[in-house]
């Protein structure tokens, strides 16, 4: 109970705990998994850093930004921290190529990382502050999202946005030295920021939702920090965020086992830039592709989610990504399912766009969420079936920190920085030693202007 | 239908009238009201120049500031366009003494003027553009909180920060001269930024909702004429905006009648800053009042909305602004309900303090929303009874031009301007025919800061 006789209000414990959290508390499996966030992070930005959603975007936030105090990642530009945080998240989310908490959907890196990289670069913070900052900001991310799942997705709400206004708030204000009660204000004036609407995914709006919980969640601090305060029950009082959104919350989620069960050490990364139903089907055609060989039918079988995610006709890169015909012709016909597996040229391809004519989806509501089965009749009458059930990224068959690192290569070579990807690599799996995230952030901007 | 054969889209619909409107068709009574509320609005945002809450707000903003285009009111400071956005929107709602739609209790004029302000300014625009872009952003506005009126206030939403957010990207659309698409996308674009939560009304996170209603609709038109688009069924769509908040919307109220019906003619302005039910309270007091009458008891009957409002202790000056006794008390003790009798001051002067505990409330479900029945028990045990039904300031006894100059007036010396208020007066009423918003807008500028 608090002091003047009340349960303690959401906000209030994870204030509390946002303030007074000591970094030799957090688990060394947790702060690795923060590191490979960041690296995942990082290279998803890197790889779209010349996309013209991300030069959009820094081209209208450059007139309104006051100095260029923070790197926007891969870029030579430079902006203040609110527009860096708007355009980086923007940039690390841009393909949902980035991270996944799986039961919430949510994305948590993207909005949290940017404001806090860009406060400690402007302020000249070290890559420690930096790490726990993030590692209690993503969490108390994934921990709204749980208290409000699966209903608030399903109604609408992009979550990645509406709850990492949240995240974005709880880390700058760690960032920031908060006390308890600042703490407390920051999530509750972020509260009345939160917006982002699923309607709005497949197109450019979803930038703005995801790039304003980054620069609205570093306000929110910002306006802590100098005194705004917010309703004690913001999160979970009756006319407050949770229930305004269309949920009664599970408190119990939002601060049950708080320091000692994380949320966030249940991150997975993506090993393909598509949607993450899809894996299955493409972990089944890696392993059942045999280059050459001349393919009649394929058959991809799955539960409803995965046909009505993706049995869809296909016109362009969006529909691709999303798309079971797509990916399973893209996948037996070149072997490989990166980022030029669904681009506009990969749909364009005459090769895949025959074979996508021999894709059949098929319904199989016994598979589990997640799985797929494929199977190939090859030209010669052959057939041969796969079934993968936990495809690679999953919390099952989690990335290994080798394999991130090929993902990272792989977005540096798109940003043209191949030659600093080692280097890039190495500062942020030794973050929490550098004294100097201002150097840092320097070794990830472009040295000019791309022409 | 449109040309898919589709029933046309609510944004698109929207985007088609914001585009294409003349002034020449704008009805001339209209242009006043649109002249009335740009008068009312610079008072409001004067009188509070120099509170804390702007000059927080102010002070956190600077630093985000990407040079000094634009005016904050009665200040000398000056932010970018954004910036002096967010921080007159502030102003001009801070107290709520700003103009009220009664049907879906949103303020207009706060988050939709000060972006086409700032706008016009930087651009070097003139008063009849900006004019007839406030008409049409604040007509989009209202319109839209129709659409979700009652259920969405009711459920939570602070609906003057959730429409404000179109109303300024609809308003800054047309003054940047965006096409019928362009302005499709930028209410499709402000549908991810629509937040803020009736929860935090009592504390100083309404104004961060509040503020960013104008920052954010003015960045969705700017992001929308650089290219950036947004799902078409963005407000109204099965994952789109209404649907996410909680509501069958009435797209009946949003395009019906569109160019010849409008909801802001119904627009209405506060003589006295405080909750609008209790102006009853307020014109009945002022009637009964004689100067220096010993007062026995008062008691104030309403219906059941009244007491639900105002039948609280009184601690501070916002409990005081929708308190049934203070308000009484302090017209009866003072003979006037301006900002003063509102104060921290007021609240604690013993003589309205004594008179505070002689009034009781009582309830009548026979009176109408609205209205108030004050009778007072005078020493010599006389008793004298008032009813008003329709308040000074309702629609049904708008304030004249001459009483919103009064309070102007009075807004203008709190602001330290007395000697400028004719002259500011002047320009506003003449406001379409000046060429000129930037030299306008220096006219409300503080002349240095406020030692």
């Amino acid at each position: 109970m608090g002091g003047d006789g009340h349960a303690p209000y959401a906000g209030e414990i994870l204030g509390r705990f946002i303030a007074a959290s000591r970094w030799e508390e957090i688990p060394a499996s947790l702060r690795h998994e923060g590191r490979r966030a960041l690296l995942n992070f990082f290279g998803g930005a890197l790889g779209v850093a010349r996309d013209p959603a991300v030069e959009t975007a820094l081209r209208v936030m450059a007139p309104f930004s006051g100095g260029g105090h923070a790197t926007v990642i891969g870029r030579a530009e430079r902006l203040d921290a609110m527009g860096a945080a708007f355009v980086n998240t923007i940039a690390a989310n841009l393909l949902d190529y980035d991270d996944t908490h799986l039961e919430t959907v949510i994305h948590p890196t993207a909005p949290v990382a940017p404001p806090l990289l860009a406060l400690a670069e402007q302020r000249g913070l070290g890559g420690k502050a930096v790490l726990h900052a993030f590692l209690l900001g993503a969490e108390v991310e994934c921990r709204l999202g749980c208290a409000v799942s699966p209903g608030h997705y399903a109604r609408g709400w992009h979550i990645t946005s509406t709850c990492g206004v949240f995240g974005a708030a709880a880390g700058c204000a760690r960032l920031l030295g908060l006390d308890a009660a600042q703490c407390w204000a920051a999530l509750g004036i972020a509260a009345s920021q939160s917006a982002g609407l699923v309607e709005n995914l497949p197109s450019a709006a979803k930038n703005v939702g995801m790039g304003n919980a980054a620069r609205n969640g570093l306000l929110a601090a910002l306006l802590a920090q100098a005194g705004y305060g917010a309703a004690p029950a913001a999160i979970e009082g009756p006319l407050g965020w949770a229930r305004a959104m269309g949920d009664a919350p599970d408190l119990r989620r939002v601060t049950g086992g708080l320091g000692t069960r994380w949320e966030f050490a249940r991150n997975t990364y993506k090993p393909y830039p598509s949607g993450i139903v899809f894996h299955a089907v493409i972990d089944a055609c890696l392993a059942l592709r045999v280059p050459g060989e001349a393919i009649a039918e394929v058959v991809v079988a799955g539960n409803q989610l995965l046909l009505d995610r993706g049995d869809r006709p296909v016109r362009n890169e969006r529909d691709a990504r999303v798309s079971i015909h797509h990916t399973a012709a893209v996948v037996l016909a070149r072997g490989e399912a990166g980022p030029a597996a669904f681009s506009l040229a990969a749909v364009r391809d005459p090769a895949v766009a025959a074979l996508r004519g021999r894709v059949r989806a098929v319904l199989d509501d016994g598979l589990p969420r997640g799985a797929a089965r494929v199977t190939l009749r090859t030209g010669g009458g052959e057939e041969r079936s796969i079934t993968v059930t936990a495809p690679r990224g999953s919390e099952g068959q989690p990335l290994t920190d080798a394999e991130l690192e090929a993902k990272y290569r792989a977005n540096a070579s798109l940003a043209g920085m191949a030659a600093r990807a080692e280097e890039q690599i190495g500062l942020l799996w030794s973050l929490e030693d550098n004294p100097d995230m201002a150097g840092l952030m320097r070794r990830f901007a472009a040295a000019a202007s791309p022409g």
